[in-house]
């Protein structure tokens, strides 16, 4: 009996990542949750007793944590050079995206965006399972200036998010790959590609937007 | 009597592009654009006869209109080097999102992320707006190859897309100016700069791309 709630517990998380990438925070309602899990409702409010926000805030922890864990593994694989294992990165959320039907986006991304002023709790989850993305990635740049690394991580994830957005459009994911192709051509030709320094006026740059930002 | 109607019909329009931009596509109810527009209920359905679509595609083509109308006349100012404008572009972003109150996104974005099978019409219409986009910033751009020049203006609107989501969970615009940054960047160093060329490479990869793009 326990294994079988804490399967219907996990059920019920799978059903509302799901409807967070398919529709966004209004498309994981209780209701919908329940009829795709095929949990019994009440086993909702005996998991997740805060409801809804309980639900969608342990479903994008989740998915954030997942996401992460892959972009770590697939850019620690040293035995490629890095705009490699960025092109791979890219390569595995095209791919990922057109398996599951072309109608997935990313769970954090529309959620975000359907944000309103009462759901700051989930506005700081979203903001911190970016953040952790942007510090995995810019742990694996080779740029000795802290700031550029990030910076240039924080555009890797832009690109990632909006890609999703183009991809969606389109029901296909060659935006990933486009994406990809430019990020690993930045790295190619950046200075000190093999390297470890960002020029000085590149790293004056990314100083003052690392000041300006909180 | 026609002025006052065309006046309410232009505040509904503006209240769904706002909540749009604010809620995604479920905060744009019928209810909702009434209560913000102060439009009496009974003229929604007279100019807007298909309902919540009908006056949810038309915001959508008027915010993606007005946004494209922005792109050009930045990307055209030809008294400023091209990287410059491409700053200028997400300056101008980031200082609209922050003047805005933190809290607005991109309609078109928020629509695509929210979008279920049944809604193919607003699909496609977020689409061409993109793709709209997309043509309008490639013609600014210096290389001679097509397929290039496309596939970076979507890392463009990727970027611009992504920058929305990173800002909405940060409250912040600097996301824009990073994602400016490196596209400016990019620009500076790409084979050509000054010039016309991409290498024999990049044209192949991005050839390659474009053949699996739809």
């Amino acid at each position: 009996m326990a294994l079988k709630t804490r399967a219907s517990r996990d059920r019920m998380l799978d059903a509302t990542e799901a409807l967070l990438r398919e529709r966004g925070l209004a498309g994981a309602g209780i209701q919908q949750v329940v009829a795709r899990s095929r949990a019994p409702i009440g086993s909702v409010y005996h998991f997740f007793p805060g409801g809804k926000t309980q639900l969608v805030a342990e479903a994008l922890r989740i998915h954030g944590d997942k996401a992460r864990a892959l972009f770590q593994r697939i850019l620690e694989d040293r035995a490629k050079p890095l705009p490699e294992r960025f092109r791979t990165l890219f390569r595995t959320a095209a791919s990922g995206f057109d398996r599951a039907g072309g109608n997935k986006g990313c769970a954090i991304g529309a959620v975000a965006l359907d944000l309103d002023a009462s759901q700051e709790a989930l506005r700081r989850l979203c903001r911190d399972a970016l953040d952790g993305w942007i510090a995995s990635i810019a742990l694996e740049l080779p740029w000795s200036d802290d700031a550029v690394r990030r910076s240039f991580a924080e555009m890797v994830v832009a690109g990632l998010e909006g890609a999703f957005i183009l991809s969606r459009t389109r029901q296909s994911g060659t935006p990933f790959i486009t994406v990809g192709e430019w990020l690993a051509t930045m790295l190619e030709r950046l200075p000190g590609k093999a390297g470890r320094r960002a020029t000085g006026e590149q790293r004056r740059r990314h100083h003052e937007i690392a000041k300006g930002r909180r």
